[in-house]
């Protein structure tokens, strides 16, 4: 194979399916933006469509809008459109709180369904709110409910008959690496545990199937691939087969059964809606729907395809132009294994990313030594691949990360 | 007394020394808007703010905005803006999570100040999430955690050694009656008993001073009278001798010490920030720091005065302009047991004020038969009490609330 031209570049953004998409996002010029994985790009649309909601919802009809501009039932009507992208139906999920929040539901869903079983299991390594939200209720348990972590590849072996729930990122925060979903949830029900899938890094960005894999929780996260504004709400799936058998324990007042009718004792909706609690943030729910109603105007095998091949050109490319620079790749090279991102380890990783930033290519740093890349199918382009590459390259090759402005620091994402 | 005619409502409102308040805020033509304890209008200067944050924070300068434009400490800074109106110190209020989330976090903070005790007290008809919240907790803890409920005059005889939480409501959401903070705290703590006080009908509205009454645990909400938005974030607050004291059980990763270390451990973070959860809505945080900008240019004893005159005022119109027509004061008659509220019981309370609606006046109805006019002092004018019970008096005198379109159907606030 001979070596990557930029031509070769300028001619898979030519023939790209989905180049129109592009111009539906504000894209800062000179910026190449690779971490819409941490927050996703404004759709053009969304300012307008906020403007909207504040001005002549909020502000001129007032609280009439949670009828006529159906506030009420925004959180299942945007849950219906995440629906669309990971294999659920539409009564299955809705935006509400946050990921954090929402794992604490669903740990607590499986601890009904599970009887006596007391045993929370994840893997080492998990993105870390997933962990700490196990510890939180073990905590309040006070140690009867036990958090269970163990490497990655030992999950599976590690199911027992304590195990009352594995939770498990479906692609990893910093290795990119994709789970097996289907096979692994079988794996957990033959041993009669019910599996609660983190999607806050697929959905959206690779296909989802979770009816298909008989799954039977779910979180994810409204503000990295859906494109909903930093600190969109997150959303909640829950199969229909264990909707009605849950006591929803974060039992807040528009998951009850009748919320107007201002009863003293609990009584929790029907299906879905009892996992909804406190009033929801409709700016934020607003936005979430905008950058969804961009994304579904695409379909998900091509997204795949796009977001697999941008992979696929970010390891070649740093082995043909960054091979001498001692960068490690960390995630899975073959794409199949990968979601929509690509990493690689570096001892100078923290002040790599810095100096790439200073140059307008933004990618994510992970501690302790991860450099992370988002591939936004949408809005990012093969060029913007050649562009980060030739930008490291650079660094690497004028040693320009090695500057005390590039120090390490408190990182935020 | 001689009774009042619109000559006096004119002189009262040019005499209005928060007058000029008003033309800060959008304030929809031909309309009555007595209903900003449900949902506060709409500053004039939010849809700018807003699109700066939308438009320049996220879309130009996306993920870096969490530094650039200090997203990372707007739960922080719009909760110390929060504390100057309660009466806190700026280190004890954050804006998180719903009202319904926050509850829950602050009945866990008082169990585990409580060592054994097992009740969790709160009175009958208390705003019905408060209350849910309870009842969950108590279903998670298997029953070992009771949820008790008294009539509210009987609340601080039933505190005993038992006892772990009283969850009370400042100003009652239906009644508007306000509780004595300080003297129920010092009951209260005389029986080793924490204090929660919801402050959703009294943040913005009425003096608070949680400090001055030696206060545990509050909450609140942003979306009422700080004008903040619909589903505005809420606010949680923590006297500093508890703070380190407490492990918050919905440890999420931004109430971790060292949230970007990505341990696989939690450690509370010191003080506040440990009630941080996950990642907060920023869109509506910045709509809630635009609401309470424009009330923090406001003085809080002339707020609450001019709050319990439009309160005087409604009580002496009803009284001398709709006496014959079956209304029954709901609330307390003196304005110092009152919130910025009043609200009256009617057998046909929701075709009246449905009726009433249709003709430009908003209040609220709450089941069973209430109906309920809040107080925003920033922009409610005298003149929008006298409309509102010419409006009551016509409906009334026309029958006009006797109409099928009028007929109870589900409420929605």
């Amino acid at each position: 194979m001979s070596l990557c031209t930029r031509e070769d570049i300028a001619k898979l953004d030519a023939d790209d399916p989905l180049k129109g998409f592009r111009n539906q996002f504000e894209l800062p010029p000179g910026l190449v933006y690779l971490d819409g994985n941490s927050l996703g790009c404004l759709p053009k649309s969304t300012p307008d469509r906020l403007a909207t909601v504040i001005r002549e919802e909020w502000g001129r009809d007032l609280i009439r809008s949670w009828n006529t501009a159906d506030w009420i039932n925004a959180p299942r009507r945007v849950g219906a459109k995440i629906a669309r992208l990971i294999g659920a139906a539409a009564d299955e999920v809705v935006t509400v709180d946050s990921t954090s929040i929402n794992v604490f539901k669903a740990l607590n869903a499986c601890l009904q369904l599970s009887g006596d079983r007391k045993v929370l299991l994840s893997e080492r390594g998990n993105f870390p709110t997933d962990v700490y939200m196990m510890q939180g209720l073990s905590m309040l348990s006070g140690g009867r409910i036990e958090t269970r972590l163990v490497d990655g590849e030992d999950v599976v072996a590690a199911l027992d008959e304590d195990t009352a729930a594995l939770l498990l990122t479906h692609v990893h925060y910093k290795t990119g690496r994709m789970r097996d979903m289907a096979a692994i949830t079988k794996h957990a029900h033959d041993k009669g545990v019910p599996v609660i899938w983190d999607l806050s890094h697929s959905a959206g960005a690779v296909p989802v199937n979770l009816n298909g894999a008989n799954a039977d929780f779910a979180v994810g996260c409204g503000y990295k691939y859906l494109n909903g504004g930093p600190g969109a709400p997150a959303f909640l799936f829950a199969a229909t087969r264990h909707q009605e058998k849950v006591f929803p324990i974060l039992s807040g007042w528009l998951g009850h059964a009748a919320p107007f009718e201002f009863d003293d004792a609990y009584r929790p909706a029907a299906g879905i809606d009892r996992f909804q609690c406190g009033t929801p943030g409709i700016l934020g729910t607003a936005a979430l729907e905008a950058g969804l109603d961009v994304m579904l105007q695409a379909e998900m095998p091509a997204l795949r395809r796009k977001s697999s091949a941008l992979g696929d050109l970010f390891l070649r490319l740093m082995d043909e132009r960054c091979g001498e620079f001692g960068f490690t790749p960390a995630c899975p090279e073959d794409a199949e294994e990968r979601g929509s991102q690509v990493s690689f380890s570096h001892e100078h990783g923290y002040a790599i990313m810095q100096a790439i930033i200073a140059r307008g290519v933004i990618g994510d740093f992970r501690a302790p030594d991860i450099l992370r890349f988002g591939f936004a199918p949408l809005y990012n382009s093969y060029d913007d691949v050649w562009q980060a590459v030739e930008t490291i390259r650079a660094v690497m090759v004028e040693r320009a990360w090695d500057d005390p402005a590039f120090a390490r620091r408190a990182a935020v994402t």
